[in-house]
């Protein structure tokens, strides 16, 4: 997968030598906790010892899902365009947040369903309008994952290649929870439908014809899957695109946000295909989704934030960016115990 | 406590108007999680359906303990005035996370051991050099807490004036976890060796020492005691202050961001006194001190953040900070459902 974008591993010795820079800080050793481990973390993807969680970009894809002719989501596929347009307007919550925290953000149809117009500011993947029902025949063809994979790992690497050192996948997806939860299962070897939540605001009642879709889904390619075929049989294509930035972003140095269950199954993905990977990500929040547990597990992955977040776009992970920020300030702003009890006034 | 104080309630209806609003945003019911409780709880504290969560000041509150004649912490008392040095010198943990986030920093010696001289950015209390050992006699008189509840509420008070709308009372005190613990074993009637923990550094073996010491003085002043009495026989001087910058703070309308341990005995004691101050009040994190916990129970708060800190400093309400300036960007900055679906172009 995107097999000509090398990815250095951490230099030896990385995060042994930043632990040690934390130790001597003017703390009693470990007080601040589960944020030391975010430094060292924060330093180990950025590959170097001297971290900085700035500039940080939000690219958001979006794509639209065949699948939910299958009645997957509460909503109809429409909002999907229409939230790309309030990414663009700076009405969506990841357009708040992104103002909020500093992040800068950059909005790409990755596969929107319905014709397509130029419009200021967004960035057409053209690969196709919308995956096939996966329910029935493959979402996608190799080539399509292959081109959303170079599609995301071009606008990730062009967001590097702009000054950012945190790189943040977002997603905007109608019926995408179905879509993640069937390629995280074959990547995972698990039921699909075991993965599924609520997604973005099915009640109880929908979950059941939810959970039956994916069982049909995933009957017609079971198993466990290579993570390319599994992109292909169940889609989408923004989650192929996001894979492809992970891949782009960690290639070109920066360290990758990763945001919560949608965003997680296409890290999954791209580090089935590229374990060099998983050193270059950090995981910002536990999703309220109940497929997200399993994904962090197989990852390896203890995020900072729990607040029983399920909304996507990226939002959960600009939420954590402060924490990155606060963990880069504390290995290079704080002062050692030998400076501080070394100061010429010691007394007030 | 403060009598002369007022805290005005929140508006009736104000909670329900402001879920409402969240209710209203394009997003699916419950999407933001905790963060919609966060948007709320801010409303509620700064008493408006629009809360803003800037400028956020913090106030580092610092104060020596008697208590350390019995061997209840790892560090001399030279630590206390040594890292109020460093809160000047910007190199403290606190000092670096406030420039990180951009809250003004106010440093305080309510109460360091020592002599005391002049210096600059120093707002000295002059009520007496470090408590009196409460294991043996009270550790402040009746009238040297009110001096401290006083001098804390003045220092909010003139924080709230140059516009803060978010107030973090902070603290740096050798051995304080342990007056802490007295404090809030007097206020919930339990024991006080319950309730200690390692704090800034003990090891297993050191703690043993700790819950003997804390066990001798809780007997001096045995049961529930009221929260003035309290402070008095067990002390801080940094502890009262940070009450009396609570109740300060919220008479004049703004928010109070309590961070770990130390801050919620505080908290524990004001509230005690004044229960209208607790809706003025948010939580930042879950400590690491195992006293935290009922503390947090009793004051019924659930903190978004756990990151097994033990700092202090009011390091980690700075790390919620964010949170709280995002809760208030989703409510003032986030499109709703009807301006996104209505939105000329709903087609990228």
């Amino acid at each position: 997968m995107l097999g000509h974008l090398p990815i250095d591993p951490p230099p030896e010795g990385l995060e042994a030598a930043v632990r040690a820079r934390i130790a001597a800080k003017a703390m009693p050793a470990g007080a601040l906790g589960r944020l030391e481990d975010l430094a060292v973390a924060l330093a180990v993807a950025l590959r170097t010892e001297r971290p900085e969680a700035d500039p940080a970009a939000l690219i958001v894809f979006a794509g639209d899902h065949g699948l939910v002719a299958e009645g997957v989501s509460a909503w109809p596929q429409e909002v999907t365009a229409a939230m790309v347009g309030a990414f663009l307007s700076g009405g969506a919550a990841a357009a708040v947040s992104a103002r909020e925290t500093g992040a800068r953000l950059a909005v790409c149809d990755a596969g929107v369903a319905g014709p397509r117009a130029p419009r200021p500011g967004l960035v057409q993947a053209g690969i196709r309008a919308g995956t096939r029902n996966a329910a029935r025949e493959d979402a996608l063809t190799p080539a399509e994952v292959d081109a959303a994979l170079a599609f995301g790992a071009d606008q990730a690497r062009r967001a590097v290649a702009e000054g950012a050192r945190v790189l943040v996948p977002g997603e905007m997806g109608i019926g995408n929870t179905a879509s993640a939860a069937l390629v995280a299962a074959a990547i995972l070897g698990r039921d699909a439908a075991e993965l599924a939540g609520p997604g973005a605001g099915l009640g109880p009642a929908g979950l059941l014809p939810k959970r039956a879709a994916l069982a049909r889904a995933q009957a017609r390619r079971p198993g466990r899957l290579a993570p390319a075929d599994a992109l292909a049989a169940f889609g989408g294509l923004e989650i192929a695109a996001m894979a492809g930035a992970m891949i782009g972003a960690a290639s070109d140095g920066a360290a990758v946000l990763v945001d919560g269950f949608i965003a997680g199954a296409a890290a999954l993905a791209a580090c089935a295909a590229r374990p060099e990977l998983r050193a270059a990500l950090l995981f910002a929040h536990r999703s309220a989704e109940p497929g997200h547990a399993p994904i962090l597990g197989a990852l390896g992955a203890a995020p900072c934030l729990d607040l029983g977040l399920r909304l996507g776009e990226g939002t959960g992970a600009l939420l954590a960016l402060p924490l990155l920020r606060a963990a880069a300030a504390m290995l290079s702003g704080m002062a050692t115990l030998d400076e501080v009890v070394a100061a010429p006034t010691v007394r007030p």
